[in-house]
């Protein structure tokens, strides 16, 4: 059993856009034994998405398609599908009034274009869109089952977990992927731990990847049952596990974030932050989770010197003899904003984010971290390579390891 | 003229890693007026690469294929392209002094595998590879001229660069590609306004995408010379400059984020932000754009009632009357928020981002914003559909909208 990937649109073909869908799909497909035996992307051109859908149903069982179902002029793949499968573009009622349902409840005006998005080649089968303007479709072409997805990544996930997923035929054997999210060490550091368990073609297959500034150990097993690949990777992840100790953050869709979080709510103890060079990205970071309300009261942005004097009494007279980057202002505002919010636990960040700034003494990417706690301060500092997003990413996550080690300690 | 980008590799097909190289090349090759006709991804399997080329070379003028030309016995690239030309693999002897030559310079020990990457199909044409170990490869196939790059972005971006670009045919001719971002109104509401540009075949091509929270109108123009191009191209951004009027945000690497900005340090004025629900990204999309601290000052994230209070004196009965997402406190917090910074400008935001806490009356998704300015304090809200991040996305570029809309009004 095997898929096609087809991702339309000009945005991709012409470079603009890099396409994250196809890997997701193959990822989620993998994960259900189906392998990916090729991507394909193609512009927003009828004749070459027909050409292209036929192709692909002439050499796969699935072909998944993502892109093209918007209201505008440019949005054709309704229209290509329909023409590959020599069927009639025919209005679901069904469709039109979710759609109509979605205009009224978010008051939009609707527009005679958004009708077509109701449309649908006669004999294919509505997949309900339930975050945005665009039903999918599920059809059949020759003996491949086709399934179509809008091509804004948010909208396809949610459409692709809930309507294509359980209508995926049942396999035999199984093949079964976790992922450790790791922080504090490199990644040929971290990959030398375990280098024993990384050979190639073994099974369980351990590899690393670097994402969003944690390193993942990736562990794909398979089993002929479900349960057998399962126990396979249990026994690896295990032993990982041990191996690396307390770098491992979580698994799977666990984040620094909701590892702090979980740690925190299990302690009832409560949180607050204060930014400087990270302007709100810690805080952003830690709400990301839902239910952080639980534990987080709030952050202070004192992004320029008079906003931390004024709002976390940090001296003038430190921030001319240290400068705002320096442990010492850092320290201060992670006891100031615990007092001020009143919380268990406060969080500081200042540094140099870039791509100005930075002196001989003070590098661009310093970033010094404050951490303060029922049992004093403390601050750490370190200087985080890569642009100025991704200084900014590494200091929020090092920020949070500091307190989820500290929690751990406890 | 067109192209087709294959490119090979496993962690692609797989989804481990994303393919970024298609979509740089296919820029690349448009600057040069060569438009891209496919993308294809396929595994490290010598069967479907020989496939996959002979179908590029049978449809495309130019074929380019990144990745597979590794040491390791997974890297076939090679093999499958000798295999489609009917050629032999023969070693190719300055390829294999230039191997030899690196090893020596990095004083890394050379393996047997490492004399494979000197092979070459007969009849083809060596790439140097002045920063790895994998020498390109450049043939004929059928009609069809190939050019095959490590899979490295770094060293493929030299090698195309250096030596693939020089051997393509010289084209008259010039593909211009322009990008306008609008924020304000839905992709069909926009696009209504500029039907009578978007029609397929016309040049220049228009169209819209959806990215990242706003609407995007992309220009293509073709031209015989650049400057044909270049002039066609600024007619039709002119008028969709007139046609959209103030939904346009800014063109190409601007933001939200960058023209509210440059409008402030035009007008030599200052922000602060109060946020709820966003938690902290309203800052942080604010202080990504390098030199924010020309006019941001900071901000206060008032993510539980208390510290609404606490920071904002936003009264305990008023958020018992109205509740926390309301306009009175959307009003209350911008207020205070300018207040206590002293800043010119102060944005709140108040919302439910979900999943839970939506009611019948206050559905997820709701958000109050509040903007106080030299003229006083005005409050919006909005219901905005979508996940969690979304929502706070959505919520944080209509807040800044918001700003962006008052400054161009002074």
């Amino acid at each position: 059993m095997n898929a096609i990937i087809l991702s339309i649109g000009d945005e991709l073909i012409t470079g603009q856009t890099v396409d994250t869908n196809s890997a997701y799909l193959s990822r989620r497909l993998a994960e259900r034994g189906v392998a990916t035996a090729e991507h394909v992307t193609v512009p927003d051109s009828p004749e070459a998405i027909t050409a292209a859908l036929s192709r692909a149903a002439g050499r796969a069982d699935v072909v998944l398609v993502t892109g093209g179902l918007g209201p505008t002029e440019d949005d054709v793949t309704r229209e290509a599908l329909a023409r590959a499968m020599g069927a009639e573009l025919v209005l679901n009622q069904r469709n039109l009034e979710q759609i109509e349902k979605l205009f009224l409840a978010r008051r939009w005006p609707m527009h005679e274009s958004n009708r077509r998005q109701a449309m649908l080649p006669a004999g294919a089968e509505a997949l309900e869109n339930p975050v945005g303007t665009a039903p999918g479709i599920a059809a059949r072409l020759g003996l491949a089952r086709v399934f179509v997805m809008p091509g804004v990544p948010s909208e396809m996930e949610v459409m692709f977990r809930d309507q294509v997923e359980p209508r995926l035929p049942h396999l035999e054997g199984a093949i079964l992927h976790r992922v450790l999210h790791t922080f504090g060490e490199g990644e040929s550091t971290a990959a030398s731990r375990i280098a024993d368990l990384m050979k190639r073609g073994a099974n369980p297959l351990v590899g690393t990847t670097v994402a969003a500034g944690l390193v993942s150990v990736r562990v794909v097993s398979r089993g002929r049952t479900p349960q057998d690949a399962q126990r396979l990777a249990a026994d690896t992840v295990a032993t990982l596990r041990q191996r690396l100790g307390d770098l491992v953050v979580g698994e799977g869709d666990e984040s620094m974030a909701s590892a702090v979080g979980d740690l925190l709510r299990a302690r009832r103890q409560t949180l607050a932050v204060a930014e400087s060079c990270t302007g709100g990205m810690l805080g952003q970071m830690i709400t990301v989770v839902p239910g952080a309300s639980d534990y987080f009261l709030g952050g202070l942005v004192t992004y320029a010197n008079g906003a931390k004097t004024k709002f976390l009494d940090v001296p003038g007279e430190m921030l001319k003899e240290h400068g705002a980057v320096s442990e010492p202002v850092a320290r201060t505002m992670a006891e100031r904003c615990r007092e001020r919010f009143g919380s268990d636990w406060a969080l500081s960040v200042t540094g140099i984010a870039g791509p100005g700034g930075g002196t001989e003494e003070k590098p661009v990417g310093l970033v010094h971290m404050g951490l303060a706690g029922p049992g004093g301060v403390e601050a750490t500092h370190r200087i985080f390579g890569g642009t100025r997003p991704i200084v900014r990413l590494r200091a929020s996550l090092a920020a949070m390891n500091n307190l989820r080690l500290a929690l751990l300690r406890k």
